[in-house]
C-alpha cells in the first residue's frame, strides 16, 4: 500500500530550518498503516533534508556551520551561468542531500524523543515549498 | 512484507565507528526474502550512518575529519540550552544523515566487497545505541 | 511489486559527476508501475550520490568544495594500509553517501525541474561503475 502527499510551507530564505515532524507523523497515522517506509524528498537543488533536535541553540549552530562549510559570501561558477548568487545553496543542498526515509512501527514513525525531521532553506530569498511524502507499508 | 527489528551496541564515545553490516546480512537472510530494500535508521540526533571500508585507516582519519569539518573544541549555542557539551554531536549527526536505504537481491544487500554499513558514534560519553532496521521485500 | 536492474557507465576519475537521471526515468517509465520508490545504491565506498542541478558551474564548484573540505593533496591513516593514495575518495564518499531515494508518481521521479540525479566519482582513477536501481511500487 502506498499513499503519496505533499508538505507545503513558506521560509524566508537561507538559514530558516522548518520542523516537518508533526506533517510526518500525521501522515503516517492517518494512512492507517501498521509498518513501513516513510521517505520525504525535497523535489528542488537549494533545500535539503535531515533530522537535529530542534532547540534555539541548534537553530543558529547549524546555519553557522553550513556557513562556514560553504561560504556565501564567496562567488561560486554556479553564479557565472544564472547570476542568481546562489551558487552555495546548491552546494550545501547537494552536501546534505534531499532525500529521508523514516521506518514506522505501530503507525509510529521511529523517531528518537529528542530528534525533528527538518527542511533546511538554503536559497538567498524566500520560497514557497512543497515537499514530497510517501508511505509504503502494510 | 515487511519485518522491523533492532540493532544494540555499545559504545565508547565519539569517534567510535561500528561495523553493523554482519547485523545486515543476518536480518536479510533471515527474513526469507528475495528482494527488496533494508532501511537502517538511528533514532536520535548524536549519531550517524554511512558505508566505508571498515579498515584500521579510515577508521582513524573519518573521525579526523569530523573534528576538522566541525571541531570539538568550540563552545556551540547548543551548549547554551543543554550544557552538555555536545553541540558538535548534533551537528555532526545532522551532516552525515541517521538513515541509510540498500536495496538487497537474492537475499543479500548488494554492498561492495569493500564497503561496509557502519554506525559513527558522535555523543561526547559512551552510549546504548538501538537501532531501527526495516526489510520490505517479496 | 520490485524490480531491480543495473545502470553502467565509465568515469574519468576524481571529480567526474555522471547524470543518471535519465536512466532513472526510463526504468521506471519501463517498470509499469503507478507509483513507488526508486532507490540507487553505489556498491563501493570511492563515490557517492546527491542530486544537483547538472550546469557547467556546478560542474566544478562540486570538486572545488570537495577539494576544500577533504583535501586530496594530504596523506591520509587510508594511504598507509593500501598505498593507493585514494583515502580522500573515501573520506569523501562517507560524507556525501552511497544511496538516494526517490518517490515517483503516474510513473514519474518526484525530481524538480533543474534537478538531476548524479554520481560523484571520487576514486583517483578511470573506473567502471555499476550501481544497482530498485523499483519498489504498484
Amino acid at each position: 500500500m502506498i499513499t503519496t502527499s505533499e508538505i507545503k510551507f513558506k521560509t524566508h530564505g537561507s538559514g530558516d530550518i522548518v520542523d516537518i515532524t508533526g506533517r510526518i507523523n500525521d501522515a503516517v497515522g492517518g494512512s492507517g498503516l501498521e509498518s513501513g517506509t516513510v521517505t520525504v524528498f525535497v523535489p528542488g537543488s537549494t533545500g535539503g533534508i535531515t533530522t537535529i533536535e530542534y532547540e534555539p541553540g541548534l537553530l543558529k549552530d547549524v546555519p553557522e556551520l553550513m556557513e562556514k562549510l560553504v561560504p556565501s559570501d564567496r562567488s561560486y561558477k554556479h553564479d557565472e551561468t544564472w547570476h542568481d548568487g546562489n551558487g552555495f545553496s546548491h552546494l550545501r543542498a547537494a552536501l546534505i542531500g534531499p532525500d529521508i526515509t523514516v521506518p514506522f512501527v505501530g503507525g509510529k514513525p521511529t523517531l528518537g524523543t529528542w530528534q525533528q525531521v527538518v527542511f533546511l532553506e538554503f536559497d538567498n530569498r524566500p520560497r514557497t515549498r512543497t515537499l514530497v511524502l510517501q508511505i509504503a507499508g502494510e
